[in-house]
Formats: structure tokens, sequence, C-alpha cells
């Protein structure tokens, strides 16, 4: 799986990296945050990121014959964008490729504002008995002067020949990549939006964003209309197996959520459907496949396999989602059949496999997605975490809604921390459990391995009172009505365990240890309520400095945005499953064996 | 317009040709009837098609470093389909590359069976846990080993996951070119269809191809539908000008058409429309314009701007056409407003841009389409001719239908040639009228002017009875109530001195002559019913021998059965707009100048 890797070398910066055979000088200098500027984003259409070859070969390609002139092509004059790496290489960049606009998004990732889509306002040459170019190739010309490619389907075409002639043959162009979505009467190049959605099993995020600006108009979430149908992928995928029309029932579902986010956006901030041309979407690889209506049944049977990873781009009329008709949906490629578009889309915004700092990205929830690695190696798992994290299967377990115990403090007394405010404790969620769980061993209430201590155990506790017996079960009372099982410590000790085996794992693969992880990132809704020291005290994650573990919020919606905003970033994406190995860890017998070593907790003096 | 050529010389065969810049070593070899062997048809992926650079440059590709090994590359070796040429260039092509399979069709055309569509059986290895690639990852390689690229779109996603499990992972994949169209459970690869069109504005012929055996199954002939909405294309346009649901009542109309025809052929070959996966229509650019459901009336105004030319690829369930609902339309591109796909098809199928002899392709109807030249250059032009051979404008004119005279032979008595045998004449059609007035001609009835003589002026012709007087214009009397005037024969006069004008115009600008001619080639069903010499005798082809007056058929369902078939001659038809320059014949003074001095007949000593 491993590729020997070359080496270029960009002067007069004197930077250096290494990357596969094949990568494009344009795209390994992009790589290292040395952004070549581009018009047509690497395309080989606009000519604008030559580079001269100083030292090794690059041979020149078809659009270097069109672009650049014979002699430039002697002197060694490539485009970045289409030379491709074949052996080690030093190339100069010119002094006017400045740096283009760009933005801070994800985790401190400067990204270049370069959308896919863009407008392009023309003025066009009306036709006359000695220029009788048709309107596609008028149009088509045109744009290659601007630096763009063009191909026009039979719908837009349907639209030319009325709108050349109505507006003067002064029109706006809208591309998705090389597609042309639509043409606009006039110059309407200063509207120009896309959408970014999170499509969760449990929560859609969409945010509608400004492609001039690259700000966002509004964010808006919801609960997937996919709900009625089960909790998790698992009996989603379930439901499926009923036939075609339940396949249908669930694509309905979730692109209804969509189209609602949508409406929603769409009413607050009077952008119009028309004037939105893409979305991207990541999610889970059910979540995807449900979303195109594509059986995910084999997701959940082994040999787990999905019928699709890489990304895909469909209209999003043939999915019915309520963006311009002749709009995209893209997504972003998984690595696995349990290491989706979503994680694809956090290691973009977290910036992991780009960076020489060894950190490991870790998204809690039924499973633990584990990336771990730099700009070397990195290599990708999910373990099976089972529901816990969700509340699931815990006596008095629930989704982090009002009344769910958030947070847990333990001292002379116990401090709750109660989402709604005010509002009495009903149960707790997943944040709780790890806090309640942490604060126990801390306070010596449950032992490594496990154990929850009886009151006799304690005699002088201060919260001795609190261990209570529930149908013969040891349980701590958090609150009225509200208590945690030795069962429920079980339950968690599986769920981080097997995350924390499959960090094991990894780190064992690559040869590393924890003194060696720069930093924890927690990515997912869940990583952002969990409290770091919490996480580490119940041995979820390795044990590093606690101001080394990150909550990195939703990274998965925050990549969407990033692919939604620069073409050059989706491009990164899409090479992932190339730069990540994925470790599937069913039938694997060091997870086995590792996973009984951890089922107990840390040693505190360990974890330090 | 002309582009500087280069010269490319194949070894051992020591055959040379010139090409425009850019040109693929492959398609050169082509071009001059040197078919290198190949299984993807020179898309770059199968690697067979390799050949070694002696003299010239040709850079190494991207496809070139994927499929020949670095030594190779340095002794020079490429794949010919992705060796541009962009300066003069000595290749060896292996003894190995022998010739593939071919067929002889148009006008003996050697056709090398290599359809667009392919059929490829694959026994797909199983998912494991150590081999989780998703389906369509595991498709994907297994074709790539076979040498095809394959890109899937959602529908067939959709099908993926069952057909492959259903089938035990034996399955034929269909592509059309690199999309994959179908996924068939088993070894379906002995069925595989095609269709070609001619949409002609007045008649459809459709063609089902067998693309296995390169045979056609069957061929229907029908009027097409759109009649009721006028007879020629100026009146179907202006139908087309009420607005979007008249050019949707003008889409329907030919849809219904080839539906009807494939209903037909399905029926009789007992082929299954699943199994028919792609069309190859060809047609003037008013009739492809209304297939797609495209406005076409600014073809019918100056200056005549059609909205594209260019081959198009549309989805048949797009359009409704009733084969595999994931086949594929695909079309032929056009070289001007009036110089139609038909044509570019008869081009195809007469190879007049391919042989060193001069010719000259004339198809006459309402427009007379021209092409003269050969391999070295080529010019094409539209003459306006207005109704006269289709009948219409004509006192006694009327449709090559039963009853129409459409043969005239004068000696001491009239006989006539009638269609359908022993029905009494009811008027005459297009060939009818010519081979009339070329006959009164060589009868001495009507001077070189054009003008009808009286019964007085020719005192002892044995005709000269006929010779009558219709409300008060000269007329000639054919049969009982069937009679040609005076004005019939100025109508005529206009109509041929356009095309004739057209061949003098499209000749001058070539610098050629007469006796440069080596062939003139009529096409079109007029083209087959015309008496070659009647055409020489009144002046609408230039005076050759008439032996070297040849009428091809119907080329333009020809040319689209040779592109249907293979799909290296399909790329040779989408290269000729840029091989071919359309000359606009409105707004010309030449054109205007020659076409006074070629109203009136030759003279018959300068015919021979």
């Amino acid at each position: 799986m491993i590729q020997r890797k070359l080496e270029v070398r960009y002067l007069p910066f004197d930077r250096t990296t290494r990357v596969p055979p094949g990568t494009t000088l344009f795209s390994a200098a992009h790589w290292i945050g040395l952004p070549i500027d581009s018009t047509c984003g690497g395309r080989g259409t606009c000519g604008k990121c030559k580079v001269r070859v100083t030292e090794g070969r690059a041979d020149a390609e078809t659009a270097d014959h069109r672009l650049l002139r014979p002699a430039e092509i002697d002197e060694g004059w490539r485009l970045s964008c289409q030379a491709r790496i074949y052996e080690d290489i030093t190339c100069e960049v010119p002094q006017l490729l400045r740096v283009p606009k760009a933005a801070t998004m994800g985790l401190g990732r400067l990204v270049i504002l370069d959308p896919n889509v863009r407008k392009v306002y023309l003025e066009l040459a009306e036709p006359t008995l000695e220029d009788q170019r048709s309107d596609a190739l008028r149009l088509k010309e045109a744009l290659t002067e601007e630096g763009h490619d063009m191909v026009a389907g039979v719908p837009v075409l349907r639209t030319l020949p009325s709108v050349l002639r109505e507006s003067g043959f002064r029109v706006t162009a809208v591309l998705a990549g090389e597609h042309l979505v639509a043409i606009e009467p006039g110059d309407t190049t200063g509207d120009c939006f896309g959408v970014a959605f999170d499509v969760g099993t449990t929560t859609l995020v969409g945010t509608l964003m400004n492609l001039r600006t690259g700000m966002a108009a509004s964010v808006l979430s919801t609960l997937n209309g996919q709900a009625p149908f089960g909790a998790d992928v698992i009996s989603r995928i379930s439901h499926g197996m009923n036939g075609p029309d339940s396949i249908r029932e669930l694509q309905n579902a979730v692109v209804s959520t969509m189209n609602g986010i949508l409406a929603s956006l769409y009413r607050e901030t009077g952008v119009s459907p028309e004037r939105t041309y893409e979305a991207v979407a990541v999610g889970n690889a059910t979540m995807l496949h449900l979303l195109f209506g594509i059986d995910p049944s084999p997701l959940a049977v082994m040999p787990f396999t999905p019928a699709f990873m890489e990304p895909l781009s469909v209209l999003a009329s043939d999915v019915g989602l309520e963006i311009h008709p002749r709009g995209y949906i893209q997504t972003l490629p998984a690595l696995g059949a349990y290491v989706g578009a979503d994680i694809v889309a956090g290691v973009l915004a977290t910036g992991i496999v780009r960076e020489d700092k060894m950190r490991v990205f870790v998204d809690v929830g039924t499973n633990g997605e584990i990336v771990l690695g730099n700009a070397q190696r990195a290599l990708a798992t999910a373990a099976p975490a089972g529901p816990a994290f969700e509340g699931s299967q815990i006596r008095c377990g629930m989704r982090a809604t009002d009344g769910a115990i958030e947070g847990v403090q333990l001292g002379d007394t116990v401090e709750l921390q109660v989402i709604g405010g005010d509002v009495p404790p009903e149960g707790i969620c997943g944040s709780g459990l790890v806090d309640a769980v942490a604060q126990l061993l801390l306070a010596g209430l449950i032992d490594y391995s496990g154990r929850m201590k009886t009151a006799d155990d304690v005699p002088g506790h201060p919260l001795r009172d609190r261990l209570i017996d529930v149908d013969g079960i040891r349980a701590f009372l958090l609150a009225d009505g509200v208590y945690l099982t030795q069962k429920d410590i079980r339950e968690l000790q599986f769920a981080k365990g097997s995350i924390a085996t499959g960090i094991k794992v990894l780190m064992d693969i690559l040869g590393i240890e924890t003194k060696d992880l720069d930093e924890v990132l927690l990515g997912g809704s869940f990583g952002s309520y969990l409290n770091p020291e919490s996480a580490k005290i119940i041995g979820l994650v390795p044990p590093v400095d606690v101001d080394r573990i990150i909550a990195v919020g939703n990274s998965a919606g925050e990549g969407a945005k990033i692919a939604l905003l620069s073409y050059r970033e989706r491009q990164v994406a899409f090479e992932l499953p190339g730069r990540i190995e994925y470790v599937e860890l069913s039938g694997r017998t060091d997870f086995n064996d590792a996973f009984v070593s951890v089922l107990g907790f840390p040693h505190l003096e360990l974890v330090g």
C-alpha cells in the first residue's frame, strides 16, 4: 500500500515536499501551503500557473502545447497543473504568482477562494454572415478566452438561443467545473451561492455560502427525517432491506429534510434557489447511499462492502434537491465502509494529512472513526463502539436534549450540569456518562477494573450514601431518579475500549507511542461536548497533556464548506483515499488482544 | 482557415500522410487506411497501439507512463492514440499489429468493427474482509485489466449491489465509451445492438445493427411525423416559433416516429429494447435541433446561426427514445447552418476527405448541399435551390409517389416511366422534371436560354403537336392532363442554377476546373433516382463523363451506421468540421455573378 515518494523542490522559496508518483506540481505546491495562482483552478485551461522545471523531467502535455510557445517548452516551462511528477524535480515559481484571495477555515486552515462554481460575464459578438458560429461555440470560445473550458448539455442548450438574443448577447455564464449550468441575461456575477450539507444519521446541518465572498449567508440544523425508520445506520439499512420502495422512502426522507433546510435558508436570506448552483454533501457511507437511493445493505453484513466510495457529482434535479435544477450535488469520497465522506471532510478541515505534526482524529459515535498520522503517512479505521456514547443501552441514558446531565463534578457533593439550564435532570447523555465515570474513578468509587465499590468499601467517603443498590445491581445516585449502574460502566468500558484499541492498533502499525503524539482531535458534535480531561481519565484517548486534546467542532460540515469554496481543496479531498491507508479491524487478532488489555481504566499516575 | 500540415511516415510500410498539428499517430494512420489494432479504440486505456517514434518528437503523456515501462519510453515507444503530432515524425509500427476485423460499407469504405458500445464479461472476485473494495471500484478495476475505462452514474450504481450478488459476481458490463450503461447478470456478450437513424425532413430511416457481427438486423423507413406541420424545414421552424409548446410538439412528433420505427424493428427481429444500447442520429440542423427540443428559429433568419453544431451525446431517457433507458443518442457534427450532420455522415460514407481523388458530393433537395475536395483540402456549402426538385411550384409537380412521372424519353414518341408501374401518370416529380427538360433540350424543343419553342418553330418535328398553350403560357404535353410549362422550366433553371453556382464557387476557391474532377457523387434519395446524363445535360452537375457521375444512395444513413459500428470512424466524423472549410454563399458577389451566367443550359457540344 505504501508507494515510493518522490521529492519536489520549489525555488526561489527552497521549499521541498515528498509526493506519490503522478502528483502534479500544482497540487504538490498546494499541499505545502504554497498556492500557485490560477484562474481555472488547475484544469489546464488558463495557462497562468506555469513554472520552469530546472532539474528532473516533466514532459509537455497537450495543454502545454496549446498554451505555451515552443520556445517556452524548450526552456522547461510547464503548466504546473498538468506536469505530473515521475522523478525527483526542481522547479522555479515566477515572482508574479502571488498568493490569491484566501480565508481561514476549519482548524486554522488557509483556504483559497476558488469555488468550482464560477460566473463569467460576457459581451459576445453578435452573429453576422461573416461569423456564423453556433451559439454554443460562440459562448465556448469566449469562455476559452477567459481561461475556462465549457461543456453544454441539451437542457441548457434549450435556453441558449432565446437568452442570448433577448439580452443582446450580454450574458453571465455559470460554470460548475466545465459544465455549463446556466446562461443568465446581463451581469449576475454578484449573485452566486452554494450549500454545504453535513448529512448526519441524527442531524443534518446546511450552510448557505456566498461563493463570491466566501462568507456563510446562513446556517441551519435539523433532525434527519429518516429518524422514524430507526436511530442508527443499522436500523435504517434494515428498513431499506424491505425492498426498493423502502429505499426510496429513506431517500425521500433525507431529501425532504435537505429541502426543508434549503427553504428556511432561502426565506431567511432572500437568496433564490435559481442562484444556488451547487451542493457539497458529506456523510457516512450509509447516508450517502440513501441520499442517492442506492441499496446500502451490503454495508451491514460481512465483509461490509459499499456500492461506491468515490466522489459523485449528480444533477440536483436527478435527486430532487431544490437548488438550480441544472446545478450539481457533489460528494466527497469515503475511505472505507465505516469511514465515510464526513471523516474525509474532517481530515480536510483539520489538515491532518498535510502537516508534520503527528495527530490522531477521533469522531466518537456508534462507531469511533479514527485517523492517525501526518503528511508522511496516515492510517484510518472504524472501531465499533456500540450505542453507549449516544446514551442508549444505559439505564438512565438519554440523548443530549433538555434534562440530560452532560457534566458531572464530584467533590464533597455532586455537582451536575444539565442541558436546558434550570430543568430538573431526567437522565444522562454520553458526555455526562464519560464525566461521571471519570469522576467516580477520581473519587475512588470505582476501581481500575471498573468495579463499583459499595458504601461499605468506602466508610469515610462524603458520597458513600450515593452508592446504592438497584434491583440487586450496584449503582451511583446522580440525582433524584437518575443513577449509574455497574452495568452502565461495563457498557462504557466496552465502548471506550473499542475506540482505544482502534487507536492503539493504528499507533502500533505506525510504530509510535503516546509521547510521539502532538495532538488529539475530537471531532463530531459529541466531541465538542466531551470533557477532554474525562476522555483521558477513562482511557478513551491516549494520555497526552489536556491542552493537546482539542475539540474541533463540526469538522465534517467545515470540510464540506471548504470543498464548496475551493476547487483545489476539493481535489485534495479526492486524493485523500490514495493517501490514507484503511485498516479493517474485524478479524484482526491484534485488535482482539489489545481490546482485552484496555477494557480496564488507566492507572492515574500513568495518566499524569 | 488553412493550417500548416505536418508529415508523418509509417515504417516498415513507408506510407506517408500530411495532417494538421495535434492529430494523433493513431488517427493519422487510420486516415490513410493503415488501421492500428487496439482494444480500447484509441482511448489510451489498453496499451495495445504502441509504436516507436524514430524521428521527430512525441512527448510521453500520462497514459504512456501508466502503460509503458520507463525503458520503453526512453526507446521512443508511445501509445499511438496519445501521441500528438507537433512536428514531422517517423514511426515504426510493430508487426504484430495486424489489421483488425473490418467490413466494407458506404462507398467502398473499409470499416473496422470497433463499436463505441462494448460488452465485457467478467468473473469478479467476491469481496472478503481482505478485499473490501466498493462494488464500483471492483468493477472498474476488472475493466481496467481488460483495457477499458469506466465511469458509473447514480442510476446504474443503483442496480450494482443486487445484480452483482444475485449473479455470484459473474456479470457483463455494457460500456458506451467509458460510461457504464448497464451491468447484466451472466454472460450476455452475444446480445448487443444499436440503431442508426437518418432523420430526414420528409423520411426517417432506422437500421437496427448487430454490434457484435456488424450486420444490419433490419431496416425500416417511414414518413417524418412532423409532416402535418409543413413539408420543409422552413415551415417546421415557423411552427416552432409559436413558442416552447410548439417546439415540444415537433420534438414529440419526431421522437414518436423514431419509436414507431424501433417498435417495428424490435417486433420483426425479436431484439429487446434493453439490449439496444446506442442510437446514432444524423439529419440536417433543423431536424437535430427539434429532436432535442432546441429552438431552431435563428436558423431561418439572417445570419442563419444554429444553437449548436458539435456532436451531442444525450441519454436516451432524456429524449424518450425507446432503447435502453441508460443508453445514449449520439449525433454527428454539422459543418454549417445548412450543411448538417447528414452531410457529414455522407462525407464519412463516401470518404471524400480521405482520398486523393478530387470529388464533388451533391445532395439535391430544397437546398443543395455540396462538398468538394480531397484529402488535401475540402470545402462545403449549401445552395438554396427552392422546392422545384421536390415537385413543388411546378404546375403538374408532385412528390415521388405512385403516379408520378420519374423518367422521360423523347424520340418520335414520348416514353414515360411512371412510379407504381401500370397506373396512369398524374404528375411529374423532381427526377422526371430533370429528365423531361434534358430530353426537350436534346430534342431541340427548348433552346439554351431555356425558352420553349412553339409548334410553328419546329415544323417537321415529330413531337410538334405536344407543344401547346396553357392559359397563354407555352407548355409541353407529357401525358393526358400532365404537361410542363415555360414557367416550370424557369423554376428548374433557378434551382439547378443555384446548385451549379455553388459548385462553381467552390471550384473557383479551390482553383480547379471540370477536367480536374475525378467523380461527381449524387447523394440523398433524390440523387438515387436522378438520371446522371440528364443532370449533366441541364448543367446541374459539371460535365464529366457520365460513368463518373455516381449515385451513392442513402449516404447519410450509411454514415450513421459506420459511426455506430466504429468508434474510430466516429472520431473521424467529429474531426470533419476542422478539416472542411464552410463557405457561406449569401452575400458573396461571385455567387450572384456566377448565378446569372449559369441560368441557361450548357451547349451540348461542350457537354460532350
